[in-house]
């Protein structure tokens, strides 16, 4: 049935707009089945149907792809995390596609298998111990059926390099986003020579996620578009970003944030920031447009509904949802039926009801001293 | 099995805790399965398994009881929602307790059975025929196996009487809370008096729920206590307050706010707040402690671990959590390491990342003059 | 010259509005005369040419009372504060007078001798020596040319009571004006009783000054205007409020601020948050509108501006201001020309620029535990 | 007595730290004497006693420099505002320069003349005429006793240049502040490139004025510090920020702002800012350090109080204040003594105490389409 599908390329070449699901770990932890700080997915194993589920949620809000709930599952990362000792990385990998493939289908979607950065790049920066890891990983994914695969969540080029490097042995189509600032990565290089270096090694797809808030990720993903026009290379752009509000971090991202990882309610961003964001990176050229940590399935159906002209179609979550409040109209209270027209929620400046926090906090670490 | 559960009023006479589940309507809102603005239940029948994920994911934090999905289920709402012809209150209320039963029965929690107000209260303030509505919707629950009812989201303690009035017909235990201010209801009845009226008309246990904060609700239900105190009166507290800071809100409640009901992200409460409200309501001798809107299964687990000592036991989503942030002390970063201790997070006074909003908000009505 | 003007009862039992002058201790404190913390007038000795031109910027911004520079200046205070050991309360008394009538005389303004509470009453509470202080200010005051008298600042009724009873002894008009909230004076007599006593005692003119902000000022008056309307009392009603945004004080007042007395700034008063104050005050029955700490000459010019109408003429000053901003239509900008108009300032929601600071801050004291 | 004073460069170039005076039309706007929007100096002879005193009040806090009261004084600007039909711009340039040197001379200060850009630079772009103009009044100023001239709140370069070359006919010292952002002039000349003109123009001392915070005039000057250097040019360093908090202003400055220039009050600094203030422009190398729009007599002190050691004394105001709220000792209140040191005001985060209002606005003009 999936092979009937059109591939990730075969959209994107065609003009398509293709959305993105959100953040698997941080709405999980909410959830109960992923704990903060290690940030692995054994739930995959352990509890598959809360996995399940929220990968339903993400489709029914119109996402396209499912990626596979295997972030920090290199066997180096879940060895350090030590809390789950009976489950192999494999195991969860093996999991993790069978439920992305399942919910995948019960619509058009996707599935994409991921891998994101290793402590042994930092520690050991030794490339082929690194370029193993990355080749277990993915030959754990070439058991299943899988559509593309996606390099994410690297704060150095070099080592998501050497990740392209790896999957594009596959044969596989490979999507790569760096979680990286408008100043560059860790050691400054700057996002259009990330591109260049990305494609270079063989990207199809190249982009960012998580970190910093969606409108700084549209203007990094626009650093990259120069540096591959520049290059005279080609590529198509994709952006996965917070769901957060975070303008005072520079290259430390949030997790600088004096907030990180348990207080980051109050710069969650609303369903009308995303219609901004969606539209800002629909007009810098980026057509694989999703979200990261932060990124419930409201967002990525805030993303649906804003593209909604361009992509022909609605999707099924917003049976449940009146475009810019419309279902308002039958509020039993006057003043709330006001608020069922765009103009209201677009021009909101919603108060945070704590009259003792500050709206701006001061990074713990602004990552020009890299510890 | 369950026949071998403690009831409601045996764990409250016996002085234990009782943790409550959180807010169904606004997370699955989220989730994208109840229309905002109707809020009415019919993803009980339309999409079980979304319904039952949440209910598992409470009963995982610590909850003692689920709620059945059935608020707003009585048939004059539902007709007036008017976006579902095909599924009657019936079948709503059918699935929905058998799904509450069924996910109670993994652990060792209750099944309430829940009414809440009637569009007819106010159209037609007819006593025999909003009485009609309540005995509908009992008889539905009747049938099925549920352990106690629940009267909750009352603006007008007379139409609250009349459910209770209703549901003691039954022979159940009787839950009422009240969604009023310290001022009073919407009639400006005081809270003393509403408790006194409750517990008259047959009420075993009375509180609070929804509308207003949770520090705002503790003060109320101790109005409550004061009130059966006066009156000689016995009755166990409740309380069950929104998932949001609403310190400007007087009786109008949360729905005054013009953040209502898309914008309330910024309002939302930290695991961290919720521990100081589980003291609070514990402190003022409530036992019966949980959540409503705003309230996700991470919230209902931080009560649950600030009253860990009192229960004795710690909730099953606590082994994904490190209390106060103790699994902080395996990031790599050391200034998250630094994060990993009660004091960071008691005393951290989160910013919003957003500087051109507000702290306060100017309610759209004060619930002085009713509309 | 000055025999001619009409006394402060002629000109309320007319109906007249009558401005007071602004707050002198804390704007010469900014301009380099008085120490904060101290607090005492030798300025009017050491430096009388910087007391004399804040007068006459007063009097050019509509006051019609100059108010002697004798705040704090008992000799029991005086020793106390030691920063001046070769100034005498009496040379501090006469020289205040001089600059005053000088002043006064330049316009049509009145001169007002004022006392406040002394350090005596809370460590003695003796009331012979109490009011042998007020006696001895008193007399310094009859050797000069002065219209009325004003007790003000005081923190307990029953000090104020033996201060009017002592000034009545001079036959001539006494106002008097507590530093309360609406909750009561320090030991808790409401406000109403507070109004009582001092009329009963003898007070012409009874009010309010300083320790909270405008708008919970005239919500006290109206609780004295309403005990005196109870008691079958009458007497004039003044108010000299703060120039400052106290919204989280309690008894405490704005001394319990976290910023008092050096970081008081960003709390500070526009010019428009006084029209509404002004208006406020006027409509709420009050006739001697003024300011203390905090109002500078420009805010003085705002109440005369903002009853211009009712006093059929507009202050010198006001030839160095367009009313609403008019003067803002020749700026060179056309965005700055757009300001030149009422709905503008009247709406406007200034913003700090402060993005790291709190809206509102923990008092250090709430008054109920008084030291 | 004068001549034996030692001039501003003998001061500079000795390594003296000089201490600026304050912002005059600012201040003097709310002591009822210049009209905002027009901002021209005509009270130096309508009311020669207002501006004397505030002359004295910057000497009393430190000031090393008395200014003359001349800003906008230029023929074609008096004309525009035309507010003042009988006084010509010699007689204000004549009293203002009479009053700058008494109150000079009741201390060590010098006294400098000021002249500031015209509109008909902007208008006509003629070097002639704009060069007539400054011409002008330079020859009122050579008519009196002044030391040295300051060309001051340009937003071209190249106008200021044109003010440079005029003045240096004159043989006097000439200093030269631009109004200018990080990003530079009005028509985006580099700060250091600015520098540099100004310099080999004939300036012996530049830098920066008005129209943005202290922390970014901070930076702005380095820039143009850097200019120099790297083209081995040398001057003394100056620097007249504003006395407020511009956290979102760009090339705007802060006229851009909703809050010029009625609503500004939140964003005033207090006295513990401009101590960071002065620490920070003294480690940039700056050597003049004063104050524009904002300035108010106790900034200047702070100025003063924090290079006291550099300085090797305190000014005559510090007589009225203990350092770092040392005065606060003698209160009555325990919490408000416990406020009298250092580490209390450093690090408090004044709040704002307005709730409704945001911290941070958008400018209504970034100045990247100049209007």
């Amino acid at each position: 049935m999936e092979s009937k599908k059109k591939g990730i390329l075969e959209r994107l070449d065609a003009g398509e707009v293709v959305v993105g699901d959100g953040g698997y770990v941080m709405q999980l932890e909410r959830r109960g089945y992923v704990k903060a700080g290690h940030w692995t997915p054994e739930a995959a194993v352990e509890h598959p149907e809360a996995v399940r589920q929220l990968h339903r949620e993400f489709l029914r809000a119109g996402a396209d792809v499912m990626q596979t709930f295997t972030f920090y599952c290199s066997e180096d990362k879940l060895e350090l995390s030590g809390n789950v000792k009976t489950i192999s990385g494999a195991q969860i990998n093996d999991a993790a596609c069978n439920m992305a493939r399942e919910v995948a289908d019960e619509g058009g979607a996707l599935v994409a298998g991921g891998v994101s950065q290793t402590p042994c790049y930092v520690q050991s920066h030794n490339e082929t111990e690194v370029k193993a890891i990355f080749k277990k990983q993915m030959d754990d994914f070439l058991k299943k059926d899988i559509d593309f695969l996606v390099v994410e969540y690297f704060e150095y080029v070099e080592e998501a390099v050497w990740a392209v490097e790896v999957l594009k042995t596959s044969g596989k189509t490979v999507a790569a986003t760096l979680c990286i600032a408008p100043q560059g990565d860790r050691h400054r290089v700057p996002p259009g020579e990330c591109a260049v270096r990305l494609v270079k090694a063989g990207a199809d797809i190249v982009g960012i996620n998580c970190q910093l808030d969606p409108m700084t990720c549209v203007r990094t993903v626009k650093l990259m578009k120069e540096g591959l026009e520049k290059a005279g290379l080609k590529a198509h752009l994709m952006i996965q970003p917070l769901g957060f509000h975070t303008p005072e971090c520079n290259l430390g991202g949030y997790v600088s944030l004096p907030e990180y990882p348990f207080a980051l309610e109050t710069r969650a961003m609303t369903r009308w920031d995303i219609h901004k964001y969606a539209r800002e990176a629909y007009n810098a050229g980026i057509r694989y447009i999703g979200g990261c940590c932060g990124f419930e399935p409201y967002h990525i159906r805030a993303i649906a509904e804003e593209l909604a002209a361009e992509r022909g179609f609605l999707p099924p979550a917003s049976e449940k949802h009146g475009l810019w409040g419309a279902a308002l109209e039958m509020h039993t209270k006057p003043w709330v039926r006001a608020r069922a027209r765009r103009e209201y929620w677009e021009n909101l400046l919603p108060a945070s009801g704590r009259p003792k926090c500050p709206s701006m906090a001061t990074p713990a670490n602004d990552g020009l001293t890299e510890n």
